[in-house]
C-alpha cells in the first residue's frame, strides 16, 4: 500500500494547505497519540457526532461499544464515517488579535467498516486496544470470557482516505505588527497523567511496568513535528 | 430559558445513562472548560467533521474560520450541526479488562446557525473568542480592522439541545474479581499549560496578568464534578 494517502475531493485540506500531511507515518503517529477520537456519521439525514475510545492497528481504526449503540450499527450496516482526532500543542499569541492561533496535531480519517463477529478476531481487537490504553494489563486471568465479548460490539474501519494538519510555529506577526504595545508569545499545553492510584482492594499494589513506562512518557514533552 | 436540556430522541443518551447529565450548568461547564469542539455534518449525504476554536456566549457557540470554508458556508446555509466536546480526565484501570474505562466529561450540542453579518456583531463575537483564548489580549492598539473583519466569517450556533456525560468514579470491580492477581487502580490525566514563552521580537516582555492567571488555573488539578 501507498505511503501517501491519495489527495482527492473528500480529504484534501483547503485551509492552510501548506500544513497539511498526507504521508501515513505523520498520519499515524498522530493517531496513535491519542485516546479519543471523534466519530461523525449520518443518521436519518442528520448529523451525529460520539466521542470514542479507539486504536489504530493496521490501516484501520478499532473500536467498541454497546451491540445497539447506532454508531456500530451503522457501522455494521456498512454506513461511511468521518472520525477525526485533534490535540492541541500550544496558545500561539500573536500582537494582532486577528493572527491568534494555537498549535495542534490533527487528522481526519474517511472510511467503512464492519462488525467482528468471530470470537478469536473480536478478543484480538479487544487485546489490542487494551494494550493501547494500559500496556501490560491484558493477562490469562483477566481476560474477557466468551460472555464477555458476546457483550460487546468491535467495529474495524478501513482507513480509505485520510488527511493530517500541523501547525508548530511561534507567532509570526507581520512586520509593521511587531510594535504594538502589547505581548506576543507562546503557551505550550500538554496533556500529562499523574501518580497511579492503587484501588484499596487490590493486593498487588505495584502498577505494571509498561504502565509505570507510558505514564512516564506522557509527563515528557511531545515529539516536535516539523510543519 | 429552561434550566435543562429537555430529554428527547436526539439527545437522549442512552449508553449509561446513569452518567447522563441535562442541566445547563454542568452542560456549560464542560463547554468552558475545552477550548476545541469537533462539528459534525453532512455533505452531500457524507459525513463531514472539523475540530475548531469556539466559546460559549450564552445560549449559543461562536466559531470562526474562512468565508470559503465548507462548515462555515454550511451554516449559513442554516444547516444542521452536531458539536461535541470530550475531556478525558484518567485511565480507569479495573482487574477485568472488560471493565476498563476511562473518566470524562463529555457534552454533545445539537443546532443550527447564522454567520453575522454585521461589523458590530463580528467584532463582539471575535471579542468573546479572545478573551476565552487569551484573557486580556483585546485592546484597541490590536483590534481586528474592517478589512481583518471582512476576511473571516463568525458562526453563532443557537444551542438547541444538548446532553452532558460524566464518568468520575474509580474502578468499580465485581466482588469476584477483586482477589485476581492483577493491578487495579486509577491515572489521572490532565491538561496542562506550561511557562509561556515571550517572541523575542517583543518590547513588552511580560505576559497579561489575565494570562498569567488563566495559565496557573490550568496547573491545577480540574474540579471533581461527581458522578
Amino acid at each position: 500500500m501507498a505511503e501517501h494517502f491519495a489527495i482527492t475531493a473528500k480529504n484534501r485540506v483547503r485551509r492552510y494547505p501548506q500544513r497539511a500531511r498526507y504521508d501515513k507515518a505523520t498520519v499515524y503517529a498522530i493517531l496513535d497519540a491519542a485516546w479519543v477520537a471523534h466519530v461523525a456519521f449520518v443518521k436519518d439525514g442528520a448529523p451525529r457526532i460520539i466521542p470514542t475510545l479507539f486504536a489504530r492497528r493496521d490501516d484501520t481504526l478499532l473500536l467498541h461499544g454497546a451491540p445497539a449503540s447506532g454508531l456500530l450499527r451503522h457501522i455494521g450496516a456498512g454506513g461511511e464515517v468521518a472520525v477525526s482526532v485533534a490535540l492541541v500543542d500550544g496558545l500561539v499569541v500573536a500582537k494582532r488579535v486577528a493572527d491568534l492561533a494555537v498549535n495542534y496535531r490533527s487528522v481526519v480519517v474517511f472510511g467503512r467498516g464492519r462488525l467482528l463477529e468471530d470470537e478469536a478476531e473480536k478478543r484480538a481487537a479487544l487485546h489490542h486496544l487494551t494494550e493501547r490504553l494500559v500496556p501490560g494489563h491484558w493477562g490469562a486471568s483477566n481476560e474477557p470470557t466468551a460472555s464477555d465479548l458476546r457483550a460487546v460490539a468491535v467495529a474495524e474501519i478501513a482507513i480509505e482516505s485520510a488527511s493530517a494538519k500541523v501547525r508548530t510555529a511561534l507567532p509570526d506577526d507581520r512586520a509593521e505588527a511587531r510594535t504594538l504595545p502589547v505581548w506576543a508569545g507562546f503557551v505550550p499545553i500538554q496533556q500529562v497523567m499523574g501518580q497511579p492510584v492503587t484501588a484499596d482492594y487490590a493486593a498487588d499494589r505495584d502498577p505494571p511496568r509498561p504502565l509505570l513506562e507510558m505514564i512516564a512518557r506522557w509527563a515528557s514533552p511531545p515529539p516536535t513535528v516539523k510543519e
